[in-house]
């Protein structure tokens, strides 16, 4: 039997810490629902049961963008910007790499200095030792805790490459693409399929002797958009430039999704959005499950490589090779 | 115990016959593959595994195209244009619509005259009565097949909706995208993602008075495929136009097709691209046969849609809801 970690609370004070706004209690509700412990687990879900009518009020951005175009600098100055418009502001992050706080944004708490000790903002970094799809898991309850807590914008930060986009995608009320104006091939690096689930998109770093070129790229990619299918309903994504070094551009994105904002809500989107993100996400819990106890029964961890490499070199076809590991108790 | 359909032959029959180009022989072994029966599943897999070494030499080309862009009247020229090269060409569908014969490629067999009758060409459709994920199982085996069967190049049909894009592309060597020139967003009803995925690209209907539009789109199309990443190692997805009506523009596409697997077999992508769809295609059906078991289940169909609605209109949270039907037995 694991022991309960010490530090536990009760539901009723996890529940009235939140709605209180604490944010110790906060941080520790968090660390309760990422908690693999089993008695912790149900513990977090009654906690979220219970603030689950306190929940839903915020706008939540997905923020996406490869390594190296600038996404602390863009988070610490446009967050900035929506601390001086009076916003509560809370920032997640999905990000296998920060583990290796390789340049992701818990290496950026200390680069983020104005924002990790602003009272109205809250950093929350990827949990670590966990798959993708339990760093998604805990990520949309931590949206929910956050916005019980009070906060009005939840900004989730991802790294342009592999799945946790989708992941993000599916979170999230508006997701932001931030790009660096290049030369040739922009889109290198960023993963097929990225470009086509943006509602905004922002090329960074448009300053100086980059202005020019930011520009172009600026129109580039807004001709290439229309080539895409719409995301939403009546919503055609736009292309906007910022500057973080010289503080510009900042103002336009905000007005950008509140218009968005507005727009979804109009046309009822918004919450049907939400709705089936719910719903999806059921799914997908069942779905990792599933998987989840298949493949770390034993008799399955110690056939499976060989399998694989059968099947891989054409020894023995898949469907084949898929009902013997099936059929492993 | 359900009885073994008649007309069953052995293992060695099915295997001689399909080395023997034996058409109706291959037909029997492409339903016994589609075949629900355990029996004929385990008979299969024996056929299957038998001419497994005999696979492989075809060129599996993925063709998709939203409804109205010519998709049969293409395929009628296009295979035609291979009959005069000597080759032999089985086409296969992958169409959820086809079992409504929605101008799908079977309601085209009448229309697809020349071909469907040409001793080198064989036509199957897509299996009725399965899930897209069972359709694109036996698609799979059915390819196996038809090479066995001496096919030298293997269309794989599918609409340019739904899910079945993603499937077809992680079955073929190349994947080909018809589309119409049209005013302003061409796009619109390809599902996004899969303009992302294909290796060339063909505007379709370039005659007449559509000559110069066709122009148009081919030159905006082939600017607007940079801003992609490429699928595939020095491949560069070309975009060109052609006329099934005029019989022109089809020795362009071949060669185009010609190109690229010299391209991929000169850098080793063409096998390492099919031994890895053949180990994905394995978790595939893994994932699904997980799936399959969990949902069938009596108590989860009695119990899902109300917590699917409870979920969605926000009662309860999507991770209590999972693991409420996760645990019904």
């Amino acid at each position: 039997m694991q022991k309960v970690p010490k530090g536990r609370l009760n539901v009723e004070e996890y529940v009235a810490g939140i709605l209180k706004h604490d944010r110790i209690i906060l941080s520790k509700a968090i660390t309760l629902a990422e908690s693999q412990l089993e008695a912790d687990q149900i513990l977090a879900q009654e906690v979220l049961t219970h603030i689950l009518p306190f929940t839903g009020k915020s706008i939540r951005i997905g923020i996406t963008g490869a390594p190296g175009v600038g996404k602390s600098t863009f988070i610490e100055a446009f967050g900035q910007y929506l601390m001086q418009l009076g916003k509560k502001l809370a920032i997640l992050a999905i990000d296998p790499s920060s583990q290796l706080t390789k340049g992701s944004i818990m290496g950026d708490k200390t680069r983020m200095t104005t924002l990790a000790f602003h009272p109205n903002t809250y950093i929350r970094p990827s949990p670590s030792g966990k798959s993708l799809g339990g760093v998604a898991q805990y990520t949309r309850e931590a949206i929910l805790l956050c916005e019980a807590a009070g906060f009005d914008i939840i900004f989730i930060e991802t790294v342009g490459v592999g799945q946790s986009e989708v992941m993000v995608y599916n979170m999230v009320d508006f997701f932001l693409l931030l790009l660096l104006a290049g030369g040739g091939d922009e889109l290198q690096g960023i993963k097929k399929g990225i470009i086509e689930m943006v509602d905004g998109l922002v090329i960074t770093k448009a300053d100086g002797e980059n202005m020019k070129a930011a520009q172009k790229a600026k129109s580039e990619y807004q001709s290439a958009l229309q080539f895409f299918s719409k995301t939403k309903p009546n919503w055609q994504p736009e292309v906007l430039t910022c500057s973080a070094l010289a503080n510009e551009g900042l103002e336009p994105i905000w007005q950008l999704m509140l218009q968005f904002e507005e727009q979804m809500k109009q046309n009822n989107f918004w919450e049907l959005q939400r709705k089936n993100q719910q719903v999806l996400w059921m799914h997908e819990i069942i779905k990792n499950h599933l998987e989840a106890q298949f493949y770390k029964k034993t008799l399955v961890k110690t056939l499976l490589p060989s399998l694989e490499q059968k099947v891989f070199e054409g020894e023995t076809i898949a469907t084949k090779a898929a009902w013997d590991i099936l059929n492993v108790k």
